[in-house]
């Protein structure tokens, strides 16, 4: 009964709200890690101000920049794979763009591609593969492939606050749903792992797929085409689609201005709500990179977002080494 | 401590899987109830043929007439309802089909109408509304609204025996969704109440939505055309849209052929799977109805499923009364 009764003792003292006891231990302990903790205490505390019901604690989180690298982007390290092994069965390929530029530049085309034209790729790179083996592929890809930086498994590198900062909602009672404009597919297979967030709390770009019957059964093959880009005006879309309520946090990053419309969509009038915003200012530890016309920034700063430093906020880029 | 132990035990003599004293109490002792617990201790039983890890335990379920009644369909009844608020500002309706139909026959007219005119209805109604006030139409109209034949609210009208098998998978671990031809979003604002299954996990037909900006926040409004109607083949490509992995259990009903392709999808060789056909065939305390050409049935008969009479199957249809 000792231990029993220390363990009741210890979820007294650590407070409302917040239940580990030192939270977001990979934060430096700046305004920004406060802010974070006390948004979390006040919709936890029951009759306080700030007080939301656990059924609207709705997070959504971006994925890749906000919580692994975009550097080279992962899902199209992997298609890139797979057109070298397709490669030789569409020799039309050595002169049709942007196939031939993929295959000769490799990460590097990815530098310059657009996140429609990597989807394209994806779609291209798994064509005629079945929901199923698609999801086997993924998960092989990412069994052996290493970051091209920091050489280590890619499943390795989610951002170690961003993980802490997910456990901790997590703990208090909130649903936190990660909206790629990756894969919905590919992101899916790895979340639960990377992220402890199921497979059907992930949306994200897709491709066309169609139900066939084969061998007696009824099978999903993918096409080459694209379904829908999950960027922009489309995240408040797919958030209404996957969730059916509206997030009260949003989270997302500096690099295209693609999460502008999805954090603004969680600001609403007589509801508590939080949006951050990511940047990419450590180029000794991951990378830098800023909007050439700022546009993240600007809305952060008009609409009142925590805006988030890479170098200055967080102690560990990845895991809790 | 004799409090905790008694408790331990109690778990240790649950045996394996079944966790509740009397899993099913609305079921009848028949064949059917034994093949339903015999599924739900195979997949649960560590190194058994039939074992399935949690991740893989998922189960979906159609709604009208497998979680509820159809007769009349409730979202139609809903729309009914707006029709007839929005009718005076709408005088063309009085000539143009199906407004003329709808407002003048009411519930009569749902009972010839099909899947795909009830959803414009739905449309129509709610054209114009953001999303957020079509969810409040939803809760206000089934705060009171009743059933024309059983006059009680809605909400009390699932099938208790279904909640059960609902609640017994919840406890052995697998993941439930719902997968409606009815309006997605009127039936996530019930969901939690009548089957303890967040909005999140509940996918189905749609309307197309805007984002658009008023008054400086971002706002969802519906428009009056049909985004897409879940039923038949779509079913497969909206579990992979919303749940990204295959169903080893489905559970759908007699009436359209409806959930035919559903079932068979989440039969798949060398995983052990579950299919179950509702049948109608209780007048005296619901209804009964078939499908003309049987395709359901037969369905089930050519693939092994379990099919379910509720007049026989069934100790209680509505709750726990």
């Amino acid at each position: 009964m000792k231990q029993i009764a220390a363990i009741l003792l210890t979820l007294a003292l650590s407070g409302p709200g917040l239940c580990a006891a030192e939270p977001l231990p990979g934060w430096r302990d700046t305004p920004v890690r406060k802010r974070l903790l006390d948004f979390v205490t006040a919709v936890t505390t029951p009759g306080g101000p700030g007080y939301v019901t656990p059924a609207a604690r709705i997070a959504v989180f971006d994925d890749d920049g906000t919580l692994w690298p975009e550097k080279p982007r992962a899902q199209g390290m992997f298609a890139l794979q797979r057109l070298r092994v397709m490669a030789p069965g569409h020799p039309e390929w050595r002169t049709r763009m942007p196939y031939a530029a993929a295959l000769e530049l490799g990460s590097k085309y990815l530098q310059e591609a657009t996140d429609a034209d990597v989807l394209q790729l994806v779609a291209t790179a798994s064509a005629g593969r079945t929901q199923d083996a698609f999801r086997q592929d993924v998960r092989d890809y990412f069994a052996t492939a290493r970051h091209p930086r920091f050489g280590r498994p890619w499943t390795q590198l989610t951002y170690g606050p961003m993980r802490e900062l997910i456990a901790l909602l997590k703990a208090n009672g909130f649903r936190v749903f990660i909206s790629t404009t990756g894969s919905i597919d590919l992101v899916r297979v790895l979340a639960e792992e990377m992220y402890g967030i199921p497979a059907d709390d992930v949306f994200g770009s897709s491709v066309v797929a169609t139900l066939r019957e084969e061998d007696g059964q009824l099978v999903l093959r993918r096409l080459a085409t694209v379904h829908g880009l999950n960027d922009g005006a489309m995240k408040p879309l797919t958030i209404d689609l996957h969730v059916g309520r509206r997030p009260i946090l949003a989270v997302g990053n500096v690099n295209s201005g693609g999460d502008i419309d999805m954090l603004r969509y969680s600001q609403q009038p007589g509801v508590p709500n939080l949006q951050i915003l990511i940047r990419h200012d450590d180029f000794e530890r991951e990378y830098a990179y800023d909007e050439p016309d700022g546009a993240s920034v600007k809305a952060a700063n008009a609409n009142g977002w925590l805006v988030v430093s890479m170098r200055y906020d967080w102690l560990r880029i990845f895991g809790a080494e």
